[in-house]
């Protein structure tokens, strides 16, 4: 098990430095991460940096909160995507899952995935705030809009545990048959917690501990 | 001091069901707040139910971290306007504050207020990670964009205190020569702190404990 081939190295906080980001990069490349998630308006210079690195640039739409329009949130991966994103991670909208209106989290995710065309799709389900039956359903609006990931966490919920090797397997056993992945993030800060959400379904991991992971 | 007319009663949790939402609007109708804050998803349906109650209806964009390009806030402030948004509150770009790139600040706010035009739009600068000096110059940034407010803080900071009076003072101070105003938000949860917020120059308070606040 290659880890680094997994990791999806992450620097989402809004008061990031300069210095932080371009460290970011430098580690992707040093340490061949399967890519950098930031936010959108770091993904030229990410872009830039990352040109013909090998490691993919991954960005985020609708976060953390989910709660923008549809076409606000196809707006902003289009021009991610235009930006040089390769990759775009959107929160679906969770009012909609706890509110248990699943053709709006459907129609929202369609929406988005328009706007990607074969750009991979991935779409945070934000576990901390779902029970499982949420999660299974969430998932299956994923597969109906033809997303490419569904992904745990944003890593950004108050008092929240990011994912949960539970979580990714029941995830893993929703999505496996109609063909798309998972990923991972929130609270992986080890290789042992990594390697539990591999082992559990993971094909991405998403943390801002990938040096220290692969460093054992 | 009528304290109601200050209050933008807030509902920003992205789990929020349709019955929490309701009351939200109708307890702005009761008490006569100055308005209601919701989240973009969230507009048509508060602009439906105010509709001719004098409340205005409040949203956010790039909300709560400022991360996005200003091309997608200000798509999203249009939008949410068309949707019968009466005030828009923006983040700013808080890392471009914390690596002191002022242009690419009030570059931001700027594009979002010509998105505007003549609808109100609120600054959120997020005091919690800003220095006293970052909270000058990014004041000085919103008064040279033209916003309306700046206003203090999202409410999502992990282990933010959200508003003080200190700053709010330091803001009124910095902005009011130019004729902006300033909104206090965030961890206002009594008529005390309520108070203060006013005394130290807010002219809005953003705060999901109205009802507590004006019932004493």
């Amino acid at each position: 098990m290659n880890m680094n081939e997994y990791i999806e190295h992450t620097l989402l906080k809004p008061t990031a430095t300069k210095e932080a980001l371009e460290k970011l990069y430098s580690e992707a490349i040093e340490y061949k991460f399967k890519g950098v998630c930031v936010n959108p308006i770091n993904v030229r210079r990410a872009a830039e940096v990352l040109k013909n690195s090998g490691a993919k640039v991954i960005t985020v739409v609708g976060f953390p909160l989910g709660a923008m329009v549809p076409e606000a949130k196809a707006f902003e991966a289009k021009r991610a995507i235009e930006d040089g994103a390769d990759e775009v991670d959107m929160v679906l909208n969770i009012q909609a899952v706890k509110n248990a209106e699943w053709e709006v989290v459907t129609k929202d995710i369609k929406t988005v995935k328009e706007a990607c065309g074969q750009t991979i799709l991935k779409v945070i389900i934000e576990t901390d705030y779902l029970t499982k039956e949420e999660i299974v359903e969430a998932c299956k609006c994923a597969i109906a809009a033809k997303a490419d990931f569904v992904k745990t966490s944003t890593g950004f919920v108050n008092g929240g545990v990011g994912a949960k090797a539970e979580d990714v397997k029941l995830m893993y056993d929703t999505v496996k048959e109609a063909g798309l992945k998972v990923k991972a993030s929130g609270g992986i800060r080890d290789k042992e917690a990594a390697q539990a959400m591999i082992q559990a379904g993971a094909a991405s991991l998403g943390t801002s501990s990938g040096v220290k992971i692969v460093n054992g």
